[in-house]
């Protein structure tokens, strides 16, 4: 992956913050540090996963976690900030008061996570040693088949393996997202 | 449907607006009213139809008012403010000065809710009487097949049974929608 | 093409600011004159295609420039305004001092409109005399042809000929697109 810029980093955490009229943290030394942290993130895995979680490395599995993360939306929405801190209300920015904000993300998510990265840290002997059948040792994550999904509430369309927790466009709970079925009738 | 605060009905209007740039009325009474109204018709009906207008209770037939309404938009643009006056630009929240916002709704769509309301007050004897066939006595709403439609300026792809009035990513008006047709070919 | 009123092309321009955050042009004469290019683009073409740009008069040729046109996102991301100046950030807006924004539309795409505007300005006999073949008097736009494409990250579907610079809900850059395919197994 080639280099980038710390400037490019904060300008698309800047375009995000406008779209959806949130403010980046008022901290302006852990805005440089995630910006940082996401800048080597990017350039470690190809996509700038959450500064503050462990990635897998492998891209469809830590999507839920690219920042702008899956709980951004409803974290701010109910705390007024998202786990990071990185994204906050106007009222938390003002108030230069964050809020502790507990982490959204499913445990047996967080746990495959830590698996994967314990096992990608091990050496290649320790990490099969003939002793132990390969099964055993190895961390396998679920494969995720992305589905075409919609919001009853305002028709908006997303692939993804699931729903969102709120739509991006009516701010409808993920209980609102149904699959499209694509149906084919043959006739005669 | 589980009890939901006041304070949830709260917080998504004001994510909703945050997102589109708009503010919520700058009439505190009013404003506790509306999102009292959201909360009795969400609890009622399973979904936050418009407090402003008589619900059928089926929810296709009602999507189109459920809040944020298919007309919001279009409204802000055009008056400053939806039909109800929820929903706001910066300038009329200053200078609160509610404008009078004409209703949108197609009439055909409003007979047809007030039809049906008017039915499901009646007691199920009166509703159908044995001397009167239960056919005449019935409100018989549409069915709403969805389908997925296309933005022809900037390609955003939406699952209803009619497009928006305003795409919410360009803003394009609803003749800029397309109908997306899947076609099938068979070789050999 | 019925009249445009400038007041509704004006109401469309602000609601797509607020939609995205940004601001309108700080200088009240260049917005004026870019709400009149626009109104007059609207009037002659059907649809808004940047004052700043030559357009073909083919609506899906010049898709990309229809105000707010593909190249606005990365722009104003990037310079702070999108290549008319039209769209500001707030710190732009509240500097009053207007970046210069190069041109980010691809030189073939330009090239292919100087080149269909030239040709519609000659009258019939000369676009295609009677000793020239008509087909070399003529400059042909290639077809496109829009497909299903879905945003890697965050799953947003659009149907286009090409992915979208920047995508609008998570801003996700152009190579985290990919095209859906749709496969259909039969069994038996």
């Amino acid at each position: 992956m080639s280099p980038i810029s710390i400037d490019a980093v904060r300008a698309r955490a800047e375009a995000d913050a406008r779209t959806y009229g949130y403010y980046l943290t008022p901290d302006p030394e852990l805005l440089q540090a995630f910006l940082e942290g996401l800048k080597v993130n990017e350039e470690r895995y190809g996509y700038p996963s959450c500064p503050c979680r462990l990635a897998s490395g492998r891209f469809d599995f830590d999507r839920d976690i690219i920042c702008p993360c899956d709980y951004r939306d409803p974290d701010v929405q109910e705390y007024g900030a998202c786990y990071c801190r990185l994204y906050v209300t106007k009222e938390v920015y003002k108030s230069k008061e964050l809020p502790t904000v507990p982490e959204r993300r499913p445990m047996e998510k967080q746990a495959l996570s830590y698996g994967t990265a314990a096992q990608a840290e091990k050496k290649p002997e320790e990490a099969a040693p003939a002793a132990m059948p390969k099964e055993e040792a190895k961390v396998v994550l679920p494969k995720l088949k992305p589905k075409l999904w919609y919001c009853k509430q305002c028709g908006y369309v997303i692939f993804r393996d699931e729903p969102p927790y709120v739509c991006p466009i009516c701010k409808a709970k993920r209980e609102l997202f149904a699959e499209i079925k694509t149906r084919i009738d043959f006739l005669g």
